[in-house]
């Protein structure tokens, strides 16, 4: 079936007025942008995109980002017109409202077909950037009978003018990422003003300048646009389609002004709008002949999916593609088994090496695990032996070299993790979590399994100095919601970090690891990091002292320990590799490694700040002691600046004996 | 006096061997970079930078950015060779040793001729876009005879490689910043390898599109290099100069590969490379002639500064700049007294608000105040109505629009505070503080007066859901050592806060603001903020309980407190706007406010994540209590939010009558 412009001047608008009245209702809200875009939108649903709203977690559908996500109205109304179970009339009119899966930005937790969390802008493009490396991967490993999509990309001036743009496009462009269509809603307009007050960039020529195809056209008519899309589709590049569009388009006295950009447009001038577009219906209802429009896309997505239904019962790689979709991992008891081996050894490894270890055994059993770095691939340790470079020419890779490119990686790695089929985790600093740190928070918002290769994760990493070494990354990647922050003290505690981590479905992890060598301080693997801390060392004697620690300073509390019980009193030592893990343990648990008991003096160690610690510690008569470093570092060997900075069993003894002499 | 080609191989060679020899004494460290761009350095600051090496902080200097920081010993050699005070030849011998202001990456605090501290790649580059603003601003106000000089960058793949790239050269090329000059290390490697691992891009198209002039030369020809750079330098156009050099260049069997780049080159590798340069001279010694040519340039430097002397001499406005200059306020009675006038009000604003009313008093009596925000004026309240638009038209302006460029936004401000003259701040919402928080992180550690105006603090934001709301992000940025992170909790708060801030000179700050409006809850202007924190309401009676509360959380805390009242239970309330402040304050205040007496209930009610504020609850009986939001926000309006994240006295009231029967 084929829909003439005709009919989809009136889809168009069914959006725009749904987008304009549920603004309204919430009084709060963007109808600049859907209103805009709602005529590219129309032909993009009606002439390319594939899915299946009856089905919306079919594996081979095109992915649609709306990395503009303020305009989340366009994105409810697309869904709520073609069909999709949720969100419903009822949740569109409750837009912006407790409960509503409409919330005021897009969120994949709260609507299937929302294919990721958008807001944070330029996320968005760069989260599809890592859906088509995703998609192009299992293309390769799986062939076109079960992965061969398109990911489409509506993107504002916004998106285009972050940082992140240019990791995004330089990474999508290197890897000639062909399936990967990015609209641009070249409307001029920012939220300060028109676009030339902050920019005079020419868009089309740095896209090119990055290896992408450049199209353009009228964005409010529908045979133009149809033109441009049908060339980007064509394009084997990853292509930029710029959309001449007027903010706000059908608002008569408002569009193409910044004013309509996030506000409701009032009562007055949507009157004055439905006057323009012809719009008689009343609010929230659509005409049926329209819906009816809108509803046959769907079926005839229902037609393509039922077809590769066909193909996949045919195909005998079936059932490791569902695995590998549904995110499941297959049977580790090898992987287990190998582990196991590492007990009997000594090692006196840094745990950036010990992880490169655990990938060379997880890596080859686990064929989803997608690995890379942001240029730190020898010191990061994040390329297992088994891996081929994920390239142009080569897309059965599993390595990717991200380049200089934090934020973009930890978005790419969102963006393959929300797509399915992969296990991404990626490499950079510790220090530079914070170049990516929003990345990071959307992988925890998203509840989906990226994994973070963090290291040189103290002022262990010495010469490099203060603006390489992490002194607050550790404690703020803690203070995110629903991110598990690993961090090991030994071999076998990587180990069973990275173990967690692959279990852990809906919760990303960040593994902060040593560039320095730590001894293997355990022989046993009973998976005691899965409850965050555990006691290593218990006290000879009455328990008079608990020394928590975490990472490289899980040693320096044993020999504490042993000064300390050398003095006849009694010390544990504590492990605690993951404090979220821990806190999530029954009261039971927690009390028995740390008991509340404010006779026991509790000391936390660990090489930096020491704010969160007291939670653990302050229970403590005297309010407990906090050994970190609460200020920047400095560039020296790493010995020396344990040693400056107090991380020595000479200085903390005595700390400890005038605190238990109070 | 110009030096001929054949006296400028030597100096470079001397950059050479001194990075080479220092690199091998630390047995750490970068020797590629500085030996791949010596050659280029030499022509650099032999023909064009303008330096005193005697009066490093002569205000219109040329200012030099070695933007790829890791090559420090490229600038140690520089301020050595050229006859800094310092660092001293001994100094470089301990090259990334404890003490040495020679430290792993430049520091602009341990080193007078380092305009900033650099290593974060991509942020030197930025920080020189916002040194080059300023220049342009002091040059409007102040006119040729004072401020006239260039910003000169050395930048590398990796710089070039970052988000943050995009956004500093899209600002430069719109601000049309003709005086900065970019020198592209264009040497074809990165730590994984060859460039081509990671990027296809077009680098001259990119600048170009950006409004930037492209220039290339092959970097070991000292004629070509001298006649790019001429060209450069002549261009009316921020302009970019494609180096082609080979990293590590004159190490004969490791120059042009990645291994070259972060590793010594081990004796065998020196030995081999003085044969090749013709260095016979002892590691660490410079032959006289050799220093003789580089110290030359230092007196040509001290004509051009003497002269400037002079002309400052004759100039009727030479007072008020040195005043800017030094970084000193004027005499700000006028504004105090503006602020005392608020204290009759009775204001019921938000704190952004207040913030705006505060630049309105504070921008017309500081005109050293450069404001901005990234894309977001109306939402963060950061003009005043005294300034004009900064732009290339108009450079005396004092209100920068920056575009959706945080990160490039806090980078400028950096090179602004840096530059001197002119005390810049700069909004976005505080989510976004993600976005750039390693800028804010360079903020701190490069000890400037830079101010983030941070908006729409909290779930208080209301509709635009969890990816706007900043849960974590107050805490994170307390956890930064160096940086006053300020949450008001009214109209006096906050113009006390904005008053410290501009009084701070080594310490940038944050300010935390609601989008929701505040009741007026003092009427006393004591700065009682500059303490931290203070006893906003005392208990009557016998003191059982104490509310510790930030920004919008202080009101809640005063209806708690009267609810307690009504019951019997003598309750304080602690605003804290400011942790960093109170913790620096002497102990008897702080138990002043905060006693240690476990007896007395401590309580803190912030909407955020609690991790951090048992420093100050844990202390009680039972572990004290903690109101916040250890979880993502959701999509809704302010007051359902609040209510249902328990942010209400109903809520709170049962659970501080609970703790204290137990």
């Amino acid at each position: 079936m084929t829909l003439a412009p005709a009919r989809l001047a009136p889809m168009a608008n069914a959006i725009r007025a749904l987008s304009m009245d549920a603004v309204q209702a919430a009084n709060s809200g963007h109808p600049g942008m859907p209103m805009g875009m709602a005529d590219v939108a129309t032909v993009l649903y009606a002439k390319h995109l594939k899915f299946d709203p009856k089905n919306p977690q079919w594996a081979d559908r095109d992915r649609f980002v709306l990395s503009a996500g303020h305009g989340s109205m366009l994105m409810y109304s697309l869904l709520y017109l073609t069909g999709y179970e949720s969100p419903t009339i009822e949740d569109i009119r409750n837009f912006r409202q407790m409960g509503s899966p409409c919330a005021g930005h897009p969120e994949n937790f709260l609507l299937e077909g929302v294919e990721c969390t958008t807001g944070p802008l330029g996320q968005g493009l760069a989260m599809a950037v890592g859906m088509a490396m995703a998609e192009r991967q299992l293309n390769a490993t799986f062939g076109d009978d079960l992965v061969d999509h398109n990911t489409w990309v509506i993107a504002g001036d916004g998106c285009l003018m972050e940082g992140i743009n240019h990791e995004a496009i330089g990474l999508a462009g290197t890897l000639g990422l062909g399936k990967l269509k990015v609209l641009w809603d070249d409307n001029d307009i920012t939220i300060d003003g028109k676009t030339g007050l902050s920019t005079s960039e020419d868009i089309p020529a740095r896209y090119r300048a990055s290896g992408w195809d450049v199209f353009s056209c009228d964005g409010h008519d529908f045979a133009d646009i149809e033109r441009a899309l049908a060339e980007a589709a064509a394009s084997d590049k990853p292509s930029l389609v710029a959309c001449k569009t007027v903010i706000g388009k059908g608002a008569p006295n408002k569009q193409g002004g910044s004013g309509v950009h996030g506000s409701p447009l009032g009562a007055d001038e949507i009157a004055a709008a439905r006057e323009v577009l012809g719009w008689s219906a009343e609010p929230f209802v659509i005409p049926e002949d329209i819906l009816a429009d809108w509803r046959s896309l769907g079926a005839k997505g229902a037609e393509a999916r039922e077809a590769w239904e066909a193909r996949k019962v045919a195909n005998p790689e079936a059932a490791e593609f569902s695995r590998r979709m549904a995110g499941e991992l297959p049977d580790t008891e090898d992987v287990a088994r190998t582990f196991a081996g590492w007990l009997e050894g000594d090692a006196n490894v840094a745990t950036r090496k010990a992880s490169e270890n655990c990938l060379n055994v997880l890596a080859p059993a686990l064929p989803e695990m997608i690995g890379g770095s942001a240029d730190l691939t020898g010191s990061n340790n994040t390329k297992a032996k088994c891996q081929e470079p994920f390239t142009a020419e080569n897309y059965a890779g599993r390595y990717v070299y991200y380049g200089i490119r934090e934020f973009g990686m930890a978005a790419a790695m969102n963006g393959m993790a929300l797509h399915g089929g992969v296990i991404p985790y990626g490499g950079t600093f510790l220090i530079f979590s914070d170049y990516c740190r929003n990345a990071i928070r959307l992988s925890a918002l998203q509840q989906v399994r990226a994994i973070y290769v963090l290291t040189h994760d103290s002022i262990g990493l010495g010469e490099d100095g203060p603006t390489h070494q992490p002194v607050e990354q550790v404690m703020s990647l803690r203070l995110i919601p629903n991110l598990n922050v690993f961090r090991p003290a030994d071999v076998i505690e990587t180990a069973e970090c990275w173990n967690i981590a692959l279990q852990t479905q809906e919760t990303p992890s960040v593994l902060a690891l040593t560039r320095q060598n730590l001894p293997q301080l355990r022989k046993s693997g009973e998976m005691l990091s899965a409850r965050g801390a555990y006691t290593l060392r218990a006290a000879e004697g009455d328990r008079k002292v608990i020394l928590i620690a975490s990472g490289s300073e899980v040693e320096l509390a044993c020999t504490v320990r042993d000064e300390l019980q050398a003095q006849g009193i009694g010390a544990d030592v504590v492990s605690m590799p993951c404090m979220e893990l821990f806190d999530a343990q029954e009261e039971a648990y927690k009390h028995e490694v740390l008991p509340h008991d404010p006779s026991i003096l509790k000391v936390s160690i660990e090489a930096g700040t020491t704010m969160g610690w007291e939670r653990y510690t302050a229970t403590s008569r005297n309010g407990g002691l906090n050994i970190g470093l609460d200020r920047f570092g400095a560039s020296a060997p790493a010995k020396d600046l344990f040693a400056r900075f107090g991380f020595s069993a000479a200085s903390i003894v005595p700390k400890v004996l005038e605190k238990l002499s109070v």
